[in-house]
């Protein structure tokens, strides 16, 4: 990574304080603070800037995203010459995950810089800190290049928080867990469609997990079964599985 | 783009003719030619190399689309400024479809790079054109690095033969998409006319999908074929096609 003396504008910015809290996280001092500013801006806390547009983290959130699918395939292509790409991809998508988004933003403790308007977000989702880690990583590429934004996300992130012998081994059927674990625990459970696809206006399912009649979490999506696993995958990381 | 210059490793090499196709439809000489050859091996034509191991393109293919789908992110990104992340995902996934893939391969004329085992390739599948120009994408990344790629694929590919007013305005036609996975799945399937427009008072026609007997889902519109299409859409969302 480049040279790390403090840049003379950063003594003069009336962001002095976000500059160097970011300096401490990141471990690099940002060129172009709005960016950063931006990236932690959750859509519940956005301001309407032109008919139809937020400044929202959505499209940083959208360019991250590639970013991070593209440092991470050309670093599994390389840390594994002799895994076929059906092992490639089942760990990319390991890596790439919500749950490890999540967790990623929790350690660099990306959660004090979010800007959420908690009034307006009425349905609690459970990856705004992970969608912020995405978009950081898009404002982190749009600031300093992509050659930066991979050096970062190799050396502070995959190398120091993530276990790759864990990702490895680790199971992705969040269901399938969920399932094992309440029959171990002898406790019941049930999915709850609150809100049908099928027939609803955003052709969105909205299921939610009940285990021994307390409703434990709720996911969205367009497919019925993708919103159980997503709302499994969250009760796994509430309920510690 | 860089310099263009012959190198003076192509009058020596064994492999000069390819060399010299190469150069005529990408711009430029590649430096690893191995690479090259690589990415137009289909995994009908490999050979083991090594326990689990064979010498095909889709490690590479596994690579390029990463790569494809970053350069597109970032191309979309800057050009749509005032366009949410819902319109820049559903761009990026028309501009990257096998379909769009597969038609570029065909206008570059790879096709005629490709090292093919007609023996052993019983299922005809139809991305091979597709999934070579994925993989040649990764080849050259390999070999050029990430700046060289990208401004390939902008300056070559997008530039050139990409129509962007066509691709924005261009459907993703569901009910094809949904009618070839129930031939293939060996699935019955129909249309039925909940409410007939054309007698009804609102106008809206309300079309459900009945897959193998059971009702997947419904959809209105003022247009019965687009109340089809919206109904596919939902379909192709819920069965994970």
């Amino acid at each position: 990574m480049p040279k790390f003396t403090k840049p003379i504008r950063v003594y003069f910015s009336p962001d002095k304080k976000l500059h160097e809290s970011l300096k401490n996280v990141l471990g690099f001092y940002p060129t172009n603070i709005s960016l950063y500013k931006l990236a932690f801006r959750h859509s519940s806390a956005a301001q309407v800037i032109k008919k139809g547009v937020r400044d929202s983290n959505e499209r940083l959130e959208f360019l991250g995203d590639s970013v991070i699918g593209m440092v991470v395939a050309d670093y599994l292509f390389k840390k594994f010459p002799f895994k076929d790409e059906g092992f490639l991809t089942k760990m990319r998508s390991k890596m790439v995950s919500r749950q490890q988004h999540n967790q990623l933003a929790m350690k660099l403790g990306l959660n004090k810089f979010l800007e959420v308007n908690n009034d307006r977000q009425n349905n609690k989702s459970s990856s705004i800190n992970g969608d912020a880690y995405e978009a950081l990583i898009g404002a982190i590429y749009l600031d300093k290049g992509y050659v930066f934004a991979q050096q970062f996300i190799l050396t502070r992130i995959v190398n120091v928080h993530i276990d790759m012998d864990e990702v490895e081994t680790k199971e992705v059927d969040f269901k399938s867990k969920l399932i094992e674990w309440v029959q171990k625990e002898k406790k019941e459970f049930r999915f709850e469609t609150l809100v049908d696809g099928a027939s609803s206006d955003d052709k969105l399912y909205c299921i939610q997990l009940v285990v021994d009649n307390e409703a434990i979490g709720k996911a969205q999506h367009f497919s019925k079964k993708r919103a159980e696993q997503l709302v499994a995958e969250l009760a796994c990381g509430i309920l510690e599985i």
